[in-house]
């Protein structure tokens, strides 16, 4: 009996390091697994919205479906039994992403499914952040994130202004326009002004009016000289917040103490002493 | 008597603080609950131009309208009366502000409301832009303008380039595509240069002869490789024009004086020093 | 009559002065009245082209046409006679671009105008250029151009680069679509290729086979990822490339010689000393 | 005999030399008229697929088509027969490339063209690329190769990043907006948020319903935003990542080593030594 218990023991141990770790062969073989299931599902989930190939395929889709919400099941069971403190998993962020991509398929027997739940399912992909924890990632996020999160007071103000500038456009080109030529209200007219400022332009509201056109001019000028403000920004960032971490691809010198060295120096940029 | 007046002097000084100032809690709270109502007031004036909206819900629109012009009015009426110079703030740029952002409104007794009137009600948007002179945005909108500001030189030559660059284009298209693309005249083919030049493309116009295709590919290139301009202005000038104030968040050297050090070094990066 | 001819050469010293010279107070004034002109002549040929417009005051159009033709043609002889060596300006770019502004007018006797006479007449704004000599210009417009010369040979491998990308995949866009979706030749695959990659996307040809999109996407993605690369070239280049005119704008240290300080410094970044 | 074979062998060095070789006047000869080949056959391959003019002028273009085969043929047979060992270039990348190049023209006796086989001719614009192996095309390449490869993480972070963020947008989008609006699919709704994030914007799909333009307002602001972190990486490492090669046209301090000066500067940046 207590053997039994011991080799359950035993059992959960192991599990636990394949699941939760990242160092062992079958570790990183379950994660790999995992990610491709995760992509297959969410690929599946796609399928079945076009049509054509839903009409098709429609078996092979639900077949697939449940075989990885089977295994998605059996993934959850298993970090809740192999974990200390289950309730810490269950209630984390991850953990209510993976009961999400398992439910929906379950609660499709009671309830005739709808395009909501495919879009619940969809929420699987949410998984695939987990990948940006393993380490060989987590220097590169690092910094990206320090650097985004150093200029975010520069970034707010720049679309405070932003938003501002909109509205008042929105405004203006609403009367300027009017509704003929598709600006039939404010909001329609700050929706053009998004389109336009931005530089996407679809195309499905545009100024008809020459001095609508004249305007409209300024505003896509506007629009495409502005983008130099969060690209300096975020460049300026970039250039100064230098990345702690990746020491070992620089070199330091051993005299001045002075890093950041191109990979081939020979010598300091400093004081010239060999490196 | 004299207790009366002195009790109206108290109140004036309390209201002077809680109105002008943002140090006490009262003061950030009425300045809060402004920024709440300014944006509320700008929702109302474009929710009355979305016509499915405005005929459902025109009563309760216009009674927010009225409850909000008249806490403005008495805001605009405590602004004057607190203030020791009231013609000052009367002929600021704000206090014209406030005052275009109440009238409209009792103009409408007599004037009969056209969609002029939305728009200057919406100008009341520009009160918002006085969040920006908080301290805490203060800093950042600060760095932000000297950047802008130094290579405002350069911006401009780069205008006067783009503009000459647009004529010309605009001009050659039109006599390549001629009337019947779309290009009805000079103006006409300005109008697409600057829309295919900024990448925004809406695809009102196009061109359609194989020459003004070849020749759009020019442009469009262009275009794509110009933007490059300004952002290297404005990224350069953002990585040179360190901000002075932001002190607190680098490090200084106590030995060599250099600044700028990234929040986590330990070592001075130009002396070697000890942070 | 010797004094009769030193009246006249005193008279074609004062108007090279004024003609070619920057300094004076009248020279300035020439110029900018020069420069109004010749936007003004600018405008007209524009509006000549807007169908509207000239049907009402072709003949006013036609009379400042004349007036301004007039004066040009007064300025190009008085150019001829106040420079010592005339063949000189005669031949140089602008001296032949004086000449192409006002012939067209003086051919109109001759030949029925055509509207390619009006784009000739817009060749006159290339006369515009020539503030680009002005001091104050100058000097910004010199650091962009060193920025951009030193940048020539990276940009030149990226052209070749996008070249050969668009070749590739307006030939693969051109099998996969076929003329049905619009893509009727390779030209115009290219075509589209270009549209996409710099993100300017007209609509006028758009990918409807779901193949056609999913490459579409790609080329879509490719194209707002790799303008970073001419964006990040001139960026460095403009940060490198340290203008060496605008010192008095800069401080410099007295003690080490480092310059580039920002314009409040008190103490030398790289030594302490003040400033 | 042994002559003959002499001469052979000298034949076999003198057309290795130039056909191998750049450094030789002939050598330079041959790649320029190489060049001008492949490109003249890229053309060829275009105008083939333009209806109009292939129908005049088909004659011409299969004439020229053979005269290029001949050579691309004979300097195909002169590389094998030149080299020692011709297996190496056989199945070297661009000897696969030369095979392709002019077997299609040869196969299209025995199976009748289609217009797969002018993309596979088109294969030979791929040897365009040689000449980026030319030294002064190989230091301004290295760099950026260098530079992008410096940043190739983040930019996999990013592209990633994207890729959820094109599902997820996608998925919604498909739910808000329904077939009706042109969402017919969630892969078709991926394209339209990779279509709008990039700000290409054709408008074939736009949002109608004001909840869609509500959302699609905040994914094109997002688009027009991010573009900041590509282009902030790359610039970043632009900026950082020096040339190694290109010392003879900065200045290197000859007291503390320290190089990068400005090609004008006088004394050193970081001494205050004369350069």
């Amino acid at each position: 009996m207590s053997e039994i218990k011991s080799k359950y023991e035993i059992f959960k141990q192991k599990a636990h390091i394949i699941i939760y770790g990242t160092n062992t062969v079958a570790g990183r073989l379950f994660d790999l697994i995992l990610l491709g299931l995760i992509l297959l599902s969410v690929v599946l989930v796609m399928l079945e919205t076009v049509k054509g190939f839903d009409a098709k395929y429609h078996a092979y889709l639900v077949f697939f479906e449940w075989v990885i919400t089977v295994f998605f099941t059996l993934e959850y069971i298993l970090r809740i039994i192999t974990i200390k403190k289950p309730i810490n998993y269950v209630l984390s962020f991850y953990g209510i992403i993976d009961l999400i991509a398992i439910l929906p398929m379950y609660l499709s027997f009671f309830i005739t499914g709808t395009s909501v739940f495919a879009v619940i399912r969809a929420l699987r992909l949410l998984r695939l952040f987990k990948i940006l924890n393993h380490p060989q990632f987590n220097n590169q996020s690092t910094h990206l994130k320090e650097s985004l999160i150093a200029s975010r007071g520069k970034i707010l103000i720049f679309m405070y202004f932003m938003l501002i500038s909109t509205i008042i456009i929105g405004s203006v080109m609403y009367v300027v326009e009017g509704e003929a030529s598709g600006f039939t209200s404010i909001p329609m007219g700050i929706y053009w002004a998004i389109v336009t400022l931005t530089t996407v332009g679809y195309g499905d509201i545009s100024p008809v009016t020459p001095l609508g056109q004249f305007l409209a001019s300024f505003v896509m000028i506007m629009g495409y000289g502005i983008i130099a403000v969060p690209t300096g920004i975020v460049s300026a960032e970039f250039a100064k917040n230098k990345p702690t971490v990746k020491e070992s691809e620089t070199k330091v010198c051993q005299n001045c103490g002075s890093h950041e060295h191109y990979v081939n120096a020979k010598f300091c940029q400093d004081c010239g002493h060999e490196l």
